[in-house]
């Protein structure tokens, strides 16, 4: 891929800052060493834009342009980075099968109910205050799914081949969202997985080029 | 692959009946033009066995076994699966790369929130009124994806290139889950579109091979 080019906001709401998705590709990009250029945009009118909308059908960040491509998808830019580089894939057909098998399993059976938490945490009070017994079983639900992820990892550091992957990019990421709750802080396991994760130089990185706009952009008082 | 065996429910209760995840892999399989044979398994017992976790780690299904590979997950089933079949995927590579965008982007930008209403929808009545206000704010997220997606379209018969792909494979069967709702049945295009996934030789096929068990095996009052 040449002149990779990812979009990203310009500025967002403390409570989101380190946890907008671009920070997923960021940190596939830096893990496979390909250089990349940010097209920042402003959240709310030109996320809303028609020409934004062109890139990126649901005004989401982020998007990925190189020459004569443009996807969009946290998931599916990260495993398109992936397929390019044995840094976040093996290239044995059934190693590769199995990190991609973990990739949805962290976007479609973990991240999910983890979003809903999310989104009933963020709403006004009365919403929230009637949701109690639904966000019972969603914490529920959320804990059932980590126990069988912390059973499957057993005493594994990483989910495939005993090597960081892709998958592990998109499960340290789904687990980072819980930061708010102590589902992922009282599971020991997890918690050392999330950590190893976090620590990594090309993560590290990653974070740090997510949240410079943030300082450059925050609104003034 | 050769010898493909999938796992699916024996019984479901009806109102799950025609909506397990298997069916998005017989579905592919069945456009592949590829065999398979189903291991039936328990809702419950069999379901959360250690056994069946060896092969799907949250007792989920489906899970796809073929020689030497074991992998689960529907979404990276029917991946893997497009991925050899030209039936459900172009072979020029930015078609695919397209084609990967829409399959994420039906798992983890449009089924969420869908699952996220379905949850709500099944609680007992006493969660379920307090929720009202939740539910609420869900289906106007709901709606605007669905805006986006219909925005997307336009007069579009299919997601990529102009042709039926694994994308409107996973497309349809998320808007499928909105069977309750009029979520779907108020935006024609939305619903011509799903009419059309449907209206395929290969889901009818699929649909009467996950419902056939279910009839063998209903519960005797």
């Amino acid at each position: 891929m040449d002149k990779i080019q990812i979009s990203a906001f310009k500025w967002v709401p403390p409570a989101a800052q380190g946890f907008v998705r671009d920070l997923r590709v960021r940190w596939a990009l830096e893990e496979a060493g390909l250089p990349y250029e940010e097209r920042l945009i402003t959240l709310g009118d030109e996320q809303k834009s028609e020409r934004y909308r062109k890139l990126q059908p649901f005004g989401q960040v982020p998007a990925l342009e190189t020459e004569g491509l443009a996807i969009f998808e946290s998931g599916a830019i990260v495993m398109h980075i992936a397929e390019q580089s044995e840094e976040l894939m093996p290239a044995d057909p059934r190693a590769r099968a199995r990190v991609k098998t973990w990739m949805f399993a962290a976007l479609n059976s973990v991240e999910p109910p983890i979003m809903m938490l999310n989104f009933i945490d963020f709403q006004p009070d009365g919403t929230r205050q009637g949701a109690a017994k639904l966000r019972d079983s969603m914490v529920q639900w959320i804990g059932t799914r980590l126990d069988n992820l912390a059973t499957f990892l057993g005493e594994r550091e990483h989910l495939v081949e005993n090597r960081f992957t892709a998958a592990d990019l998109l499960m340290t990421s789904v687990l980072r969202i819980l930061r708010t709750t102590d589902l992922v802080s009282t599971r020991p396991s997890l918690e050392a997985y999330r950590l190893r994760g976090e620590k990594r130089p090309a993560f590290q990185k990653a974070l740090a080029a997510q949240m410079a706009p943030f300082a450059a952009n925050a609104p003034q008082n």
